[in-house]
């Protein structure tokens, strides 16, 4: 199978044909036509085998994972998703590795319709380059520079799954048959928080998705917005098995690694009971609270603070 | 020096700011505001150490072709470049390295008036993925599908140069110091035909730009126009020093080497006149005509059909 048959059986079969596509796959570039009025948003991800995900990770997982990640990154600025290119670097065109890959990758798509546009395809050792476009009407962007003194600060869904199942993968950390079982999906297929992200326009002053850990991507939203925050460990809405899992190892994976996907943003005091009607299928969990003094304070369920070196994700920090 | 000092110092400081740029690097996505009534040109290119560069490549190089291919693939559509995304997986945070790379990719960006908008860096072996993103009228995008039995074929600048370069690098073919000293720019430095891309607006009927060599890139207009094509060997474009080459070694480099990033696109004969009248910087040569019999026909210079197996670059052919 050759570069272009490989295109043809694989990504020219795709779920989605939107109007505003004038070219897709098959040219020197894609031809797309934005909506008149919205901004366009862009974000991309380029992972690599060993270094942001493990070489024998199931093709289907990496085929949602890949796309997911992107989307997530729309859904924090408030965008509706639209298009995405693909670029693949494999080892050998396997066919039974590229379909469940794709079928990972155009099953998520088709969720969100959004359509592969566009990208290419080479030989070398295993790496995905996607990049996801979509569209916010100017003013309504979440930005992580946005959040005020006084402002609430929410998360979606649960965290520290995705980290317990990743521990658990590497063997650092034994997790139950079971209990993997039910953490492993939050790892491997992470549901991009698009139709939150899409809500919270017009009530969040500022979100951010959690990629690399709260302390680290709350501390983002702090940085750019040049305030602090207050916030409580009872408050940090986890599942059963991750709060079993703190109280006998800490606030680690909760508080300090990636990979949930979740949105942390921040609402003014006069939106949160427009935020609390929205009964997004994720929940919502308010944590705390932005302050006017800089640094992040965190208090546990006696009203102590908590002290704690934990930070998120650095791919270039001294001690890796 | 951690992730964020890293852009902070090498990627945050840039030579271009333009007005529609809402939001570049910094957030969850780029916002940005495409023109009205124009249609975005998007394409994207994954570049990995060993298989599309050589591991000891120099950085000022490796940084001006990265965004040079992206640059040249919306010169093929004739679209206006705007902005880009740079995902950077390094081994290491170099930063003499990167202070190179750096002034590669932003010396040509700033010749062209793109913004780095966003993207992304992490730690592993090297691979840089670019997406470049531009504008171009609608119903004035040039397409591979588009050429007509009549067209005239042409081509810019010459052929087989950078592929010389390669393989005496490589140390497949010799060149002496002064040819490679002259080749070698041609190699590392291609110059993306922006200019003569957005000139043929409205003149050409399609266009590709040469990426893996004259007869499979011709090839695709043939293909996806239904169409074919009778060329002349005497009439192709070459430089002094690939004109003694060939005449040694034959016509491989120039008709199924890549890495020349020169425009191939078709016009019809009503154009010539306004065309021949741009007087492009590269220069243009006529080399042949579509016809309506499929496949593509090469006539040397005596007049007879010149038959070759010389084929393009494919990243997945069996004999690779």
């Amino acid at each position: 199978m050759n570069e272009f048959e490989l295109i043809r059986t694989f990504f020219a079969r795709q779920p989605v044909s939107r109007a505003d596509v004038a070219a897709g796959i098959g040219d020197d570039a894609a031809l797309l036509r934005p909506p008149a009025g919205q901004l366009l948003a862009v974000t991309s991800d380029l992972l690599v085998s060993g270094v942001h995900f493990l070489p024998d990770v199931d093709p289907h997982s990496l085929g949602h994972k890949a796309l997911a990640v992107n989307l997530s990154d729309l859904a924090a600025m408030g965008a509706e998703p639209a298009w995405f290119m693909l670029n693949l670097v494999l080892p050998e065109a396997d066919t039974g590795w590229l379909e469940r890959f794709c079928r990972g990758m155009f099953d998520l798509a088709q969720a969100h319709n959004v359509q592969l546009v566009g990208g290419d395809t080479s030989r070398g050792p295993l790496a995905i380059g996607i990049e996801a476009h979509g569209f916010v009407p100017e003013g309504a962007a979440l930005r992580r520079s946005g959040a005020r003194t006084g402002d609430r600060i929410y998360v979606t869904g649960t965290l520290g799954d995705a980290a317990l199942a990743l521990q658990h993968r590497l063997g650092k950390h034994r997790l139950s048959e079971h209990d993997f079982a039910v953490l492993s999906g939050r790892l491997d297929r992470p549901l991009p928080r698009v139709r939150e992200g899409m809500a919270l326009r017009g009530l969040a002053h500022s979100a951010i998705d959690i990629s690399d850990g709260l302390l680290a991507d709350l501390g983002h939203i702090l940085e750019m917005s040049q305030v602090g925050a207050r916030i409580f460990l009872d408050k940090i809405p986890l599942s059963p098995v991750c709060r079993a899992h703190v109280a006998t190892c800490g606030w680690e994976a909760p508080l300090a690694m990636g990979d949930d996907y979740e949105l942390c943003f921040t609402v003014p005091p006069q939106n949160v009971g427009a935020l609390e009607k929205l009964r997004l299928g994720s929940g919502l969990r308010c944590i705390g609270e932005i302050e006017a003094e800089p640094g992040l304070r965190i208090v546990d369920k006696s009203g102590e603070p908590y002290r704690t070196a934990l930070t998120g994700h650095d791919h270039f920090a001294k001690s890796r």
